[in-house]
């Protein structure tokens, strides 16, 4: 961490300043220039509040060098985590394809999808139980039934299952689920954060709407450093001034994140467009861009879909989605590689 | 509701919504053009998915004309929610001003900090006691023990209190708390916002940092929907592109909540600007645009604060803001009114 | 500005930094800490690209310490730019009152504004000849013919004009124009800003859409630089997820720039929100927050507008207005003052 | 285009309405509900200004149907727009390769790389002779003396030039240019697209910073509608609140423009993300997205380009992409196809 300091500072206070961080354990190297002192904390400056020092009236700037995330961080752990969910792995060169509807509405629908998007490539089976919307009046999904009818999908189909918890209390209901969602608006949700952490399911984290890579590796922080390092990451589109799709999908999130953490990194096409024309071409730019994987959602009947409709693909069309995406991954990785450092 | 169709729908796919439509107790009017056709939905629209009727491939656009909040709404109910709160009242012309630190350090600091404040004009206190911090490795807040010492300052000076919470099993220490703070980043925390809707306490509701008006507005309506009319909004800045500022506080929220809704509106310039400068015009501009209220963050050593101090006044300056704020409160109400519809 | 150098950097590479630097007339205060070396960086470093400096692959990071701007920099200027229009002056105090229609339409139209506008206390005459429009289809203004009537209604009134100009090539119909515009969408178009700065009519600069103060200010001293001193900065709204309105006041422009900057500054809230219904309650907060002037739209007949009518005021509500403003303007100035540095 | 009337609005004022529309040669459907009067209208909407229909007291909203461009619509012209550029073509299945420095700085400089970056498959040269800089200090280009190094290039190599135009007076200096660059700070600087309309080199018109699909294609269509059909459309990036990367590079405008519109669609990588080492990444998402090509900066010695220095690759890395990128379009272009309507 830098701290550069004001023209003139008041030397009390300077002196306040450097006691209160050596209490902390904090080393302090002071480079004197004409107009300016700046100060380099050497130390573990993870727990050091940048606001509470930029409050200081002789403070002009607060510059973090390290990045405040351990356990998530590349250069702590230069090799890629591979989570194991069921009989597949998530990392470490595989392309996880998540495929399901949006809400689970029957046992009958989910069994069908889980059975097509299987044939089709897809290696985990995904459902929403818990929903959440923007109207309090709009559907809520089906909650614990819908679990159940998971559950009879995954005896079904072998394929592993993945939704979203919303609040601690759900859980007891999750004993068959095998990654559990958080979701863009609970990305923040520090309590839920810790909670997941604490049990050892793999959490598959959201972005949140308009969060920052850094505050996303910061949630993930918040689950890991309770003790559970399996986490997906998932960007699913931002918000920007575009209204023409639901979301902008921030495909550069893939790169950025290979080089940041070691953690998977999937995308949403269908929440982040919100338009089921417009999936493929995301689909496939995300794994030229060197993604883990990929959610998409599958309906067997778009067009009475309890909720979201307008994102999902038919089985029909997942299929050649599904082969062309193995196909251009495995394509991919036979091209020579272009290494930055 | 307004459905545009696409041009030449397939006629099985319209009688299909029309009767998926009328099967929820929606009335259609039809208008028929040379290019496109028009359905327009009358009934109770609120719990219809837009995205769901977007959906389906006959369809261009929809467009809702009803606002899909209720309890909220402006239109059914007139007259301005007024909120009792101790011996204070939020709304209905009354400037409520909000003043404390941002963390509850020790019992000493919070007791002197709201005797100052109640004697400068503060009509409520408060303080943080389980903080929502981007690190997991940052300062949480004292908990349970600050809001023992909140109750201490409460009883000393008769301010009611308003906290945060962040978690449902948090509630059982929040007895002595007046109004609970649901924060920026649990504006979509719907688990937590049905929990305050079910208890008695007011709720002042944060506006998420990206949220447009109409979610927020649909928050306040999670609450309001399962029982608590009382909801507070507060408008604490949203992100924007500028990095001087922590936040862009969106003054215009002012006007626009009180024609929209019937709820009071504050403003907390504090944590939208993240820097005590600022504080003072940025408070002022928020009475001359009518807020009932505002929260400002309050230190008797922001030097030594252990959260946030870089807003915080000290108790001195906030004596003049305050004083000016009240008397321009009075001004402002005593010019003619420039009344549109 | 602080160059923070890569762990181990190539020694070779450093030198060269060391040198190209040196080459330029900078001073370099080394700081060599355990992990990083600090460059502390001494003289004029106002033409050295950060981009080209992060460029290298020895560093890490580049931060300025001082701004990209003298000119317009409070710190060189600390005394408040107070710019004389016609018989009326621009900032030091003042409230200016810039009123008018969004497009000029008829010479009785714009006379009959002036008139109105005038006897409400308006200081100038705002009217739009060359406007910029989204779409090419569009009305683009009277252009010449629209100068010639505002010349009338300047003579009948005596009120300075203020006027849009979008392309260098039209500067030979101002000669009665007395303040220059230069809208939102050309805030980074160079060669205007230098053709501007390069004759002495005071320039009145809109802040683009989505730009940071920084670069706002950067093109304030792109016109200074040139020569031309008389720069009034105007705030007119940044662009927002929200729809509500047409774009969100940054209302908290007027502080920040109070403190960066010794131009002065006005608001536009007709521009900012879109909605005339909203412009009072913004006017007002503009003044508390100790704005120089406002840009107010006023349309004798706001429902035949040819351009923009949502955001217009007729002069009788403009009246009320007007009168409100002034006092405010006045009563703000009679608290006592709350100094922050 | 769809106006939504108030309840009860005065009927003088509709009459007025209906009158002054069919004025124009509109033809109205009126859909007479319980609670809204909703019209339909049907005629050349386009140069109907939604914000004065707005304006009116009796109306609640208005919406478009008709997209407001013609010229750039796909309706209208629903095969893709091949641009012949020297013996080169952009769109029609061509993968367009533009590389080169951001500033063109000596002769040798651009040659060896115009030679470098055609072995590897590049089809145009790109270098910057006017540069759009923040700063008025900082190096403006070497204007007229590089626009003879790229004449030196070009005669070399065969390679035909793209190189940015900032002001109409500058034209005089492009004889030898093949493709005018409009850049993203005047993609709305209307005089200079209706210049660039008038004349008949193919233009690359970058997106704004922070605009929408809808604004993009009016200024295309702006150039368009004075005579010019030859507009490629490049994405550059657009500004979030991500500061790790320069901008959010939207591949997502990929599919999206090529549903909309004709014109070809370029990316821009380089600007996009502000770092080489995510430019690869990026690139081969965009070509698996589907577009047109890529504009890709390339410098022989990055470490001492005199801007933009941070966001090049040198010629061998370029070597290795290019061909990567050649290949894959190949290879995307075998798979079968996922057609969407």
């Amino acid at each position: 961490m830098i701290v550069l300091l004001k023209q003139n500072p008041n030397p009390d206070q300077v002196e306040g300043l450097v006691k209160w961080l050596e209490g902390k354990g904090i080393t302090i190297h002071r480079s004197v220039g004409e107009n300016h002192t700046i100060f380099g904390l050497v130390g573990d400056t993870s727990s050091i509040d940048i606001g509470l020092i930029s409050a200081l009236d002789i403070v002009e700037d607060v510059k973090r060098v390290a990045e405040p995330y351990k356990e998530a961080n590349r250069k702590f752990h230069p090799d890629d985590t591979v989570i194991k969910v069921g009989n597949t792995q998530v990392g470490g060169g595989n392309l996880t394809l998540i495929a399901g509807p949006c809400s689970v509405e029957t046992e009958d629908q989910i069994v069908e999808i889980a059975r097509a998007v299987k044939a089709s490539g897809a290696t985990m089976l995904r459902g929403g139980a818990f929903k959440p919307r923007t109207s309090p009046y709009a559907f809520q999904g089906l909650g614990e039934e819908a679990l159940a009818y998971l559950s009879s999908a995954k005896q079904e189909t072998g394929l592993p299952i993945v939704t979203e918890l919303m609040d601690i209390s759900q859980l007891r209901f999750f004993k068959d689920v095998d990654v559990i969602q958080i979701g863009t608006r609970n990305m923040q949700n520090y309590d839920l954060l810790k909670a997941v952490g604490k049990q050892e399911k793999p959490v598959l984290l959201k972005r949140g709407m308009s969060s920052t890579y850094e505050e996303w590796l910061m949630s993930a922080e918040y689950i890991m450093s309770e003790g559970n390092p399996n986490v997906i990451l998932c960007e699913r589109g931002i918000r920007t001034f575009e209204t023409h799709t639901r979301n902008t999908m921030d495909v550069c999130s893939v790169p950025v994140m290979k080089k940041l953490t070691h953690l998977p990194i999937l995308l949403d096409p269908s929440h982040a467009t919100g338009k089921y024309s417009l999936v493929p071409s995301m689909a496939m730019a995300s794994v030229a861009a060197g993604c883990d994987g990929l959610l998409i959602e599958v309906h067997n009947d778009p067009q009475h879909a309890l909720s979201d409709g307008a994102q999902s693909l038919r089985p029909d069309k997942f299929d050649i989605l599904a082969k062309n995406l193995i196909a251009t991954h495995e394509f991919i990785h036979s091209l020579p590689e272009m290494n930055y450092q």
